[in-house]
């Protein structure tokens, strides 16, 4: 699949075959392409939490208003953001890791995609309380900044995204 | 070029073949894949101010401390951030939009390497005087974001990406 197949064939999916599994050898794929994303530095402000437990999945969907569908998802990744030392100390003028994050995330949708699964982004940061929910629920000392469900797809939804003109300026 | 490829392929490129061309073709499918990425509520936050002009590259250039590739490179396109006003409204609990305008990049750099474009992002946003700088050289109303520089790349840096199983961790 190229790169130009595969960002716009991509769609975000909130329906999943049940059961359906996720190999280590395609999840290991899948979290090295978002390791290869570009970070402020070179920071590689990430960590990633690799949720199957059904019992913990049930407890992020009862956290989480938007992510009724993780259920069916063969895996939960929760995207979370652990800046460096630096970018801490710098406070408000460093804040680039969420961004870092993001593409990295961007990363893992397209190779997830190129594998044949589906994938839909859950939002947290910065959403206090969302973030705060998921951190106790998984365990971590990082900020979790996004849910990714991983599965087989069950729907196939229309495209949203398209070129809009009227967001473009061209200064020549 | 495979997406497994491209992620893995990708590099930050700092050194440009001066006055390489940049078809409008070629500009247009790599806007469309920026503007293909996922965004909350499908707000589709952004705007892309695309720079040819040398003189307003070299105002860029004195305005960035991290941008002096940006003469040789066939153009600066700034993302700005375009807050919906749902999002605006919501303050701090609804600011996802860097984060979407931060997928919108890391396609927006995917689909220029496949094209056989070198790219590297430079930080603004949340860095206020940045933004300030980069807002009025541009001429917009939005917040300036990242500027991603596209050329012909005139280097080859080695991989900084990396698979690292300490950022993994599975709740099974």
């Amino acid at each position: 699949m190229t790169v130009y197949q595969a960002i716009r064939a991509r769609r975000s999916i909130r329906k999943y075959v049940p059961g359906a599994p996720l190999p280590q050898e395609d999840l290991h794929t899948i979290l090295e392409a978002a390791m290869m994303a570009p970070s402020a530095r070179n920071g590689r402000p990430w960590e990633f939490v690799v949720v199957r437990s059904p019992a913990v999945k049930e407890q992020i969907r009862q956290a989480h208003p938007y992510c009724a569908y993780i259920t069916d998802a063969s895996a939960a990744i929760v995207v979370c953001g652990r800046p460096s030392p630096e970018e801490q100390k710098e406070g408000e003028r460093g804040e680039f890791w969420p961004q870092d994050c993001a593409a990295a995330i961007e990363n893992l949708m397209l190779q997830a995609l190129e594998l044949g699964y589906g994938t839909v982004w859950c939002g947290l940061y910065p959403v206090k309380d969302r973030c705060d929910a998921i951190r106790e629920i998984i365990g971590v000392d990082s900020v979790p900044m996004a849910i990714v469900l991983v599965g087989r797809p069950d729907e196939a939804p229309d495209a949203r995204g398209y070129f809009d003109p009227t967001r473009v300026k061209e200064i020549d």
